[in-house]
């Protein structure tokens, strides 16, 4: 198990994975554990209690694979499998494993609880395993090389596995004797389409270097643009990968990491000693309630409205009625005095303003569902922007409030540059 | 493809759930869909975005199964390759599909978006290939058969993938003619933990009828009891559990189906043509933010506050001083009068009010992290309850913002009996 790179191969097994009743992040797991050690897995299978299947699953793993981990079916019930398995493919009896017995025993002892029959076939294990431990659980881990193959078998509760990964992953860093070079940068950023972006890198960086491995997770609504090098010597590489798309995407880069719209909003909003406030129609507190999610939000961010109604836009805000009656309350208008209604009641640095047709019903043929208005700024300068957004409600809702975050972002910084989506989510 | 049981097998690619970076939901999703009728999953591969490796899976897979459903790999960017491997397994080229194109034209149109050279590669399909309809997305799926197998291949992203699912099951149970005999009957329950529940109905229901299956789904919020039968003739069994189910849980039971707190609360304002109005502290507009993601909320709430400092509390809700300086702005004289100042200013019909302190700073020794007062009710009567809820930040939000829609929910229903939680979550 030196030289590299390693075949990896994860087998698991229940059938409430199967069913679809339990999502398995237990794989995501095992993957990013091995991560560390730049070791990627090949190939994962997942199967149901199913001896022949598990079999036939195994057997053909350990045939091209340098290790298996086997996640699942070490538990007390008649469904729990990995045990016989493994002694089947590898040709050996199940026998009961002292160190297994005692641990059993430990753990009985511990919670002042009688060990059974069923706990004791957790002791059952191939002829010839050696024990993985179990910091937390009353089932060991075992392992035991079949062919070349090594095969590694770890319990489906996910506190348990966590605990058993750290002996694992330290256990294969000294054997491989790798240290952990992988870096993975993760870019976070705002108004970019996957397709956009992948056009314009294909465009504006006809050289990438075939070290540094592109990727992208689109998610809504921030895409992750992630530069993965699997040694020390490419780290100048991405480096350079990073300062181009930096220049690229430019203002469209919210920062490094796992950052949101919001803690970023609130960082600058901390740097600068300043605070923000909320006038919330179509979007409903959803700006509020991102930014309050942050730890900490409460020396930036004091007071939030939620103002639905007409009515509600003049008693709280001070929206003047004529506005309402002659602009309609998805107007330029009526945003920039909710904007300024809200500046003055909370007493606040800045103010995000909002009101909008989330739909599905509400619109018009002059102002359709997805139609929003928008204002940000301060009391000496008030900007706005008309934008069509028409997507489901929910979606809407979670575009448009991250849009009001980035426009006080991009304000807080000076960024004059117009983001890419006011030119795509024009109003006709 | 009559006769059963089919023989179904996914397969799902991607480099994010390999690397582990996303927790694979999807295969999940699929494998409870196709639950619906009554066909189980025998096997299911993953494996990362590597031309030769996906060929072998799904040559291999395409010579057992009867149905294989790929999962991921359909958008527009270089990493996206089922379309090149379903080709290569079949023996076709790739070419341009009139009808993805006409479909991109469509879905760009629509939102006012350029068709680029990226996207455009989302219409390059296999030859022979048949559109399956995303109304969502802009990659169509697409299946063709391969031998005896039927390939159909569908996108990752979650919510394109759960529109196409409907569209594949209807159409899969009208070609086995089998009509979906299996009835799943939801109910979510706010309140009650899943060993709780359980250990309820051990001790109350002795006799549970072995035709219907009971699980639980905790989530939070809420937390889902689902009664399975498997046939017609098990539909009096369920519904008998169901009865005794809503007399054991009674007021923990929000409903039927997926509904959420949110939707319940504005159903019950509506039957009743009345308003409500939210004052929120810790939870800092997510209330507010429930109850505005939901289509036609405006008819029920019309404004909400967020009120995070102390200065706001009072010139926003008018909150006396004097008050905040004796009892603090975590008590139950604030959050009274934070009630009472929302149903003025929103000219309301009902309030909730919440103040505390959500961590993971700023608690002390009496007022722990976690310690939460709640103000609920109309200007005849308002109800208040310290709560102490110690667990993580965001966790913390999520069960307060619906501890205080489940108050409103239990006001509008007239149930005096008091929720578990209230004792199991006691202030000290």
């Amino acid at each position: 198990m030196t030289g590299s790179p390693l075949n990896v191969q994860l087998l698991l097994t229940g059938n409430e994975i199967m069913s679809g009743d339990t999502v398995d992040s237990n794989s995501a797991m095992i993957a990013q554990r091995l991560g560390e050690l730049a070791i990627g897995v090949y190939r994962k299978v997942t199967v149901g209690d199913d001896v022949p299947l598990l079999k036939e699953e195994l057997a053909a793993m350990t045939a091209t694979a340098d290790l298996v981990i086997v996640n699942g079916g070490l538990g007390p019930t008649i469904d729990d499998l990995t045990a016989e398995i493994l002694a089947a493919v590898a040709g050996v009896p199940l026998e009961e494993h002292p160190e297994a017995v005692a641990h059993l025993q430990r753990w009985c002892e511990k919670r002042n609880l009688h060990l059974n029959a069923a706990n004791r076939k957790q002791a059952m294990l191939p002829a010839g395993a050696a024990i993985v431990d179990n910091p937390i659980g009353s089932a060991v881990g075992f392992e035991m090389t079949v062919g070349t193959c090594r095969v590694i078998c770890t319990p489906g509760v996910p506190g348990e596995l966590r605990s058993m990964l750290d002996g694992i992953v330290a256990d294969l860093s000294a054997r491989l004797q790798r240290p952990m070079e992988r870096n993975i940068l993760r870019l976070q950023t705002f108004g970019l389409g996957e397709s956009t972006a992948q056009q314009m890198i294909t465009d504006n960086m006809p050289d990438w270097p075939q070290e540094v491995e592109l990727g992208f997770r689109a998610g809504a609504p921030q895409m992750e643009i992630k530069l993965t090098v699997n040694n020390a010597a490419a780290a100048a590489a991405q480096r350079r990968c990073r300062e181009q798309l930096e220049q690229l995407f430019a203002g469209h880069i919210i920062g490094e990491g796992n950052i949101t719209l919001a803690q970023r909003v609130l960082q600058l909003l901390r740097e600068r000693g300043a605070t923000l406030t909320t006038a919330e129609s179509c979007t409903g507190g959803l700006i509020a309630s991102l930014l309050t999610a942050v730890p900490g939000s409460s020396e930036g961010f004091h007071a939030g409205f939620v103002t639905y109604s007409n009515a509600i836009k003049q008693s709280v805000l001070g929206v003047r009625e004529d506005t309402l009656a002659q602009h309609g309350a998805v107007s330029e208008e009526v945003v920039r005095e909710m904007a300024l209604g809200a500046l003055d009641r909370a007493s606040a640095d800045y103010a995000i303003a909002v009101s909008g047709i989330a739909g599905p019903d509400g619109g018009s043929p002059e102002k359709p569902v997805g139609t929003v208005w928008l204002a940000w700024g301060d009391r000496d300068h008030i900007r706005t922007r008309g934008l069509c957004w028409p997507v489901e409600r929910t979606l809407f809702q979670t575009m448009i409030a991250a849009a009001g975050l980035d426009m006080i972002r991009r304000i807080l910084l000076g960024i004059e540059e117009e983001p890419r989506y006011f030119g795509q989510r024009r109003m006709r």
